[in-house]
């Protein structure tokens, strides 16, 4: 299929290789779906939102708490950013409430998918329990497999949760083998004073629970989000159906770390759509070896940097399913 | 205004500065309307297209002069990649006959602007007479008046022209006081030894005319072509109607260069939209002191990069005006 797809590409009326990343891109997804004519259907970013002890517990984090379920009641309302961008590039918005510390009314665009009211602190505890753990892994690929029954072949995953920026720098920590302070940005916006403190209370974290790369599962159980588990989940099974994957920034590429180091296969279905600000993420995609489409300097997560890279992605079908050849227009080549 | 953009921003729903060059878009973009809820209307790509003596006389092209004329074809049938693009963004698009050697029948979406069958070959003679430049350069201003008259506030620069690096690398090499070699690139897809030849014959046209940087008029006289000074004046127009400008790559900025060398202001006006792989658009960039939106390995022209990056100058609006803030959205700060 591979060659197939690339004699069409360089069948278009175009220099051959000119459309660069898009190119790539044409190819890798001609390639999941195995056609020549691949469709991108039902385009749908999945909010997973969650609560962490830490965020009560630890000074790593300039906002309160309570923001994670406002917000979440701001993406159900359409006013966050992510909500923009969606709509303006025709994606629907779906929040997942994977442990937030507030009870939700019922909404069409919500879906309960509780843990618990919050994780643990991992200060002194692993942030959730064994069994946890995997209910949220289970929960995040029930909530890709009721996407995909309805139709939807492309996902872009977002996250909120404040504190879950501590979350993937251990994670990365542990995962990448490297020093926290390798690990530790300034997340939603701690000055430099913040950093070094957020740094100080996760090397203590670190020296506690003495987690190598050797055991990805024990990393995400103990370090948690509901948030990060779920979506861990919901990559395997997203592979697993031959879904298109937006990746996103920090946490969700968080997630995926230790998606590569169970399944390496999911890095097959991942678009990588950004970027970000936070300067682990940058070291994370290096480590992936991946090619980021954006880098605009966002950092807001919600699946931000997904829903403004999506439509480089369409734009790489459309050329490839809408583009005359050589041969129909007329072109010398 | 920009204090009051500036407060706008940083009241809604997210980290201050976490949405990146987004919201650097949306302070240009209030600032040059004028107003805190800006609006694009009629968002349009303009192909400007012209023949070039060089393309039959010099050996620096891998296609033949007549792809010019097919690709206006191929543009106005609808089916080259600008087009896929444009329609995918709800952008219109218009080509501009600047000097295409070739006579075609009237469509809607085709503007005759054409100053002559193609320019003369630079290796002998100047690429145009000083009436011709002139000439060109009011044409492509009332191009964009008639645009602004029809109610568009927001261009994107496209440009087809086979030989037309060639020019744009003369023209960089004089603006910017550069060696030749610094200025010369691929092209459509020269091999290595294609691009020395390529130099060196460019080279033996900077020695015939010794142009310099203080005259960069005669400069764009000298090594055209009709697109390229049809651009420069409508770019000196767009800037003057206040009309957003969505720059394009090498050979967009090449017209860009002798604009902002006779008009500074120019600039205010314009997004960056991209940095292409020709290697000379980089450095022209860097001169700009310009900070482009994507970096997709996009070689192709045709506005192909302005229309990729409409979406995320479209999001910088959208979330300006649709985003609710802080307080609105009862949200913590």
């Amino acid at each position: 299929m591979n060659e197939l797809l690339q004699k069409k590409i360089d069948l278009k009326t175009k220099p051959p290789g000119s459309l660069g990343k898009l190119e790539t891109l044409a190819l890798q997804i001609g390639g999941i779906q195995n056609t020549l004519e691949p469709e991108l259907r039902d385009p749908t970013i999945v909010i997973f939102a969650a609560d962490h002890g830490i965020a009560s517990d630890g000074e790593v984090n300039p906002y309160p708490q309570e923001v994670t379920w406002q917000m979440v009641c701001n993406f159900l309302a359409g006013g966050a950013a992510i909500n923009v961008f969606a709509r303006q590039h025709g994606m629907a918005v779906k929040v997942v409430d994977a442990g937030v510390k507030h009870e939700f009314e019922a909404h069409p665009d919500l879906i309960d998918a509780k843990i618990d009211q919050g994780t643990k602190s991992y200060l002194h505890e692993p942030a959730m329990s064994e069994a946890q753990c995997l209910e949220a892994i289970e929960r995040g690929g029930e909530v890709i497999r009721n996407l995909h029954a309805g139709g939807c072949n492309v996902v872009g995953f977002g996250e909120m949760g404040i504190g879950n920026t501590s979350s993937a720098s251990l994670i990365m920590c542990a995962v990448m083998n490297l020093p926290i302070e390798d690990c530790v940005g300034s997340g939603t916006g701690l000055d430099s004073a913040g950093v070094q403190k957020k740094a100080e209370v996760l090397g203590r974290v670190i020296k506690k629970h003495q987690l190598t790369s050797d055991d990805p599962m024990k990393v995400l159980q103990t370090y948690g989000g509901f948030e990060i588990a779920m979506i861990y989940g919901a990559l395997i099974q997203a592979a697993d159906l031959k879904m298109l994957i937006l990746n996103d920034g920090f946490i969700v590429t968080a997630a995926l770390l230790v998606a590569a180091a169970t399944n390496p296969k999911v890095l097959d279905y991942c678009v990588f759509s950004h970027a970000s600000n936070e300067q682990g993420h940058q070291k994370m995609l290096s480590y992936l070896k991946a090619d980021p489409l954006l880098n605009l300097g966002l950092r807001l997560g919600e699946g931000t940097g997904a829903a403004m890279a999506y439509p480089i992605v369409e734009g790489a079908v459309n050329f490839l399913n809408q583009m005359t050849s050589f041969e129909d227009a007329g072109v010398s080549q």
